[in-house]
């Protein structure tokens, strides 16, 4: 029998589910795929905006989206000082688009950032924060964009509808690849006018993919199914960040855990993060550090202490916490 | 009953076939995802290069590619003036890249081009050819890209190896999504080195996606079970062809349809290609206009002169050609 | 005593005449720089157009008006294959602007050029075809830009005003430094949102100059005399096209004799135009080899046969024809 | 008698003085540009570098020589977040470039700038912290550019020549129109081989001029003659300081007056910069506000706190001050 292995990693490494699958093998994806047109209108409505558009990856729904609005040469954009479109995504805005990014500094509690406003690093902003931030830009002519990644986490933990939290927004990013599960995909949403761009975007950049239904099927049931199921994420991460706290050598910021993330600090100068993290794959618990001194882990469910002490110490009661895509199926 | 229709527009217009679903169903994802690094490596040797990219689309590979071997700031790109990379790629190469383009003259018989040297038009150009220009390339210092889109179906018209015919390239785009049917891919391959460049920029461009398997599983089974149906394709298309000429109305240059393609001239001044098309879709027969006066077919099968006269005059005999995919599964 | 040199090769090598000199020297640049601004006003008025801005050459001059009318992501451009601006401006609206050539092909009477269209190698193209090509682009609800380097000599040797000669122009390239001898600077004018664009761009590409008046005092010296002698210019040109016609080894086609430039064809197979040019530096000609059999000679004044003669021989005859500047002090 | 005006706004404001003009009328122009060729080799034997390039503005200057160092699509650039690069420029490098800008933040002291090294807001900073950063960028395969708008103010206020004080850099913008007086144009300097991707860009950029003798031979007069006088410019800066101090409703920090640049705050809240610059103009000393509290004055010669009292109560003593081109012939 194959070991259980409890991965912590991150949201983006999932599986998709049975399900999922099945809604693949069966996609209709006849002429003018039908699927993805359902699926863009179904994601549209949803968001409550006029307009959605399947694109192959996070990276392209806030590349197009901003290309979008910023279609004049010398357009500028600004944006979080360690916001995920200005750190990891190559520099793409400015290096393919031309956009110049003028990156202003994201403080702890988020309030400075633009467009990490709603969700940023599993921190949720209150739907009043993001309604002002929609003020000021309108005021100025300006756009806001919401890389809404994990929009949907947000939405369950601040309890507000996810039409509600980015009502203020001209364009949002949804990732269908990280919580929900989707093996591929992500959609932007916006007015008729934005989306039309965004499409003659997506086909300058070679986003334009065929028969693209049978991706957008197994989107299609991770929002489904997926959605109703990122409280019990969330209460497991708070019940891990708990579980933390009581070790010794580790502190979590409890407040910090909103949605389904858990970043911990190692307060025991005899081990770093990078050490912890050998030690727990040896006990087939996967986590990554992220710097020398934290580990995060994402969407653990077995969060007793006993549990977690239990896996630092080698006990052998962890659970196939399985991965991501799955965090509906865990059977809890 | 559902009435049979003649999908006769595109090899773009396909449908997976039930292999295919099956294998997306059954993709084994994991972390690395084995599936697509399997894929890609499957490739690489098909077609003799170093390694291989799968990308979400023919846009995306040929603009990855003149990005990548374009990386210096400047530089320029010699194509065809009616290349698909010039003419249907919304200039992203310019527009996105700042790449220039030095558009050269097609000439009727493709000697002249450089990116469309292989398959023009359905049209295959001699290993000698590609040899020829290989040896300018390298000789000037250039590099040598193919937009192998239809790559097979000129191996299979020529009889020559795929990595024979390729030889002389430093990179070739593949597209999976049109005559091999995979729903959605297309596949780069180079040196090593190139295709580090291109996962950095497929990064850039927002192609990188998560659990891609599904999509390398469904391309694994396109080209395991497709390319050696493609002869079956060209012998009917020849014949559509013949029988077409049989016709007093139309006219079709024969030594024009070595692969998958039949572009027809209609010489009677009554009707025109729109309206032709409409006539057909009434009896259930898809076909393209390409401008006032002729039309283009794909992968017909039905090709005595009986059955093409039966089409156009309402005849009921016509067979369910089907999408493009399952060319390999019509039975014969 | 120096030896008089005779400078045939190119209207752009020319030294800044006495009065242009003075007038630099003279230049009011107080803030504000109200020369350049007397200057921007004249030229405006000039062409019959609202506004007008000083740029440091040519090459800019296109650039700026290129990317000032293109000033959205993905447009396009429309221009003669061999124009300027497409082969010898490093393809910068491309590599630095991101915007696509469509290179059309420029039959021998320049009736395809949409950009060359007035003056295409010293050919000048009637008004009534400007004005038609001016028609089809608004109708399509495209930009007219003419590159009118040399719109002066267009003007003069047509014998139509300069402002009605670029009525049809949305926008307008000027050189002061080639024909008009000014030792810096060319000059684009169009409509004042035009020129708004234009200003931000200049700056943009670092081509805001800060005392640029006393740059601009030599233009304005330069429009106001020299322009009243390009027609001296054009009958010497002719006059030696027909000097060297009289000679059997040249053949020069006279009808493409309209300005200031001639080209010749070398017939003896014996000699090629590299040699002939190298057999004229020894004598104090010096001249440009366009190619293995061709020669280019601006700008001549001692055109009988006589002149030629020795100058080829190696008669001691030949006037100091001066830089390109001084067309207009010849002294004749 | 026209009134004398006191010009304290910025170094940015000059007349060329009459050996310049002189120089200009002077300049020899011929084929090749003999003064050109001379100035520029003068310049990078002055800065102690390989070669030198004459461009039309600082803005040119900083645009060429970050595109030379980041010729590689996907290149980013480390710069001070209160840089002129980053705010000044429009955005080139990323807008015209595609470079990606990763703003550092700037501290008061300079010491996290990588861009404004050497001179900051009228700040020098030690030629030990030159070289400490080009030791960092050295180790880490990263090119060092120091925009030196005014090196030479840096080199004379630290008593360091200038050639030392910019070893560590691979290039060096400076500008020739700010202290140094010349009308129009800066330099960069740097490695033969970056030099020759300098002028490529130039040309691409549209900063090739053709007979800029005219400006290099003001600029070789402003270098000669106008270094050996920063000093007296200097002093004059400190006395103004010192004089400003002594007026109770105003604040200078000392220590930041280095160079030519006084800022001063105004600490009586009856009165806004806004409001001192109009008083000021209309007794013809012109400066500019910075912001509601801020006046900057540069160059200013009469600095004894009768004068500036004087200036401000509407005293008559006020002495020409004079274009800062004049620095040098202030007879001071």
């Amino acid at each position: 029998m194959a070991a259980r292995v409890v991965d912590l990693r991150a949201d983006t490494v999932t599986k998709p589910t049975e399900a999922m699958r099945a809604a693949m093998a069966a996609a209709d994806v006849r002429d003018g795929d039908p699927t993805a047109r359902r699926f863009e209108a179904e994601m549209a409505e949803l968001m409550g905006k006029e307009a959605a558009l399947f694109v192959p990856s996070g990276t392209m729904a806030n590349l197009v989206s901003v290309l979008a609005h910023c279609d004049v040469r010398g357009s500028e954009v600004i944006l979080g000082d360690d916001s995920h479109i200005h750190l990891y995504e190559n520099g793409g805005i400015a290096t393919i688009g031309g956009v110049h990014p003028r990156p202003v500094r994201s403080n702890p509690d988020g309030t400075m950032d633009i467009d990490r406003i709603v969700v940023s690093g599993g921190r949720c902003l209150s739907v009043e924060y993001a309604d002002k931030v929609g003020e000021i830009a309108r005021s100025r002519g300006l756009k806001l964009h919401i890389d809404g990644a994990r929009i949907f986490n947000a939405s369950v933990a601040l309890g507000v509808p996810v039409d509600r939290l980015v009502k203020a927004a001209d364009s949002v990013s949804v990732c269908l690849s990280k919580g929900l599960g989707a093996p591929v995909g992500s959609v932007i949403v916006g007015s008729k006018a934005f989306i039309d761009k965004a499409k003659f975007l997506r086909k300058t950049l070679g986003g334009g993919m065929r028969q693209v239904g049978v991706l957008c099927a197994a989107a299609h049931v991770a929002v489904r199914d997926t959605v109703g199921k990122l409280a019990d994420d969330h209460r497991r991460a708070k019940s891990l960040a708990e579980g933390l706290n009581k070790i010794e050598q580790f502190i979590v910021d409890s407040a910090s855990v909103e949605t389904n993330m858990v970043f911990f600090d190692i307060v025991d100068s005899r081990i770093s993060s990078y050490k912890l993290c050998q030690i727990l794959e040896k006990r087939n618990v996967l986590a990554n550090p992220r710097s020398l001194k934290s580990v995060s882990g994402i969407d653990m469910i077995l969060c007793s202490q006993k549990a977690v002490e239990e896996l630092l110490m080698g006990g052998t009661e962890s659970e196939h916490l399985a991965d991501g895509a799955t965090k509906n199926s865990y059977g809890y």
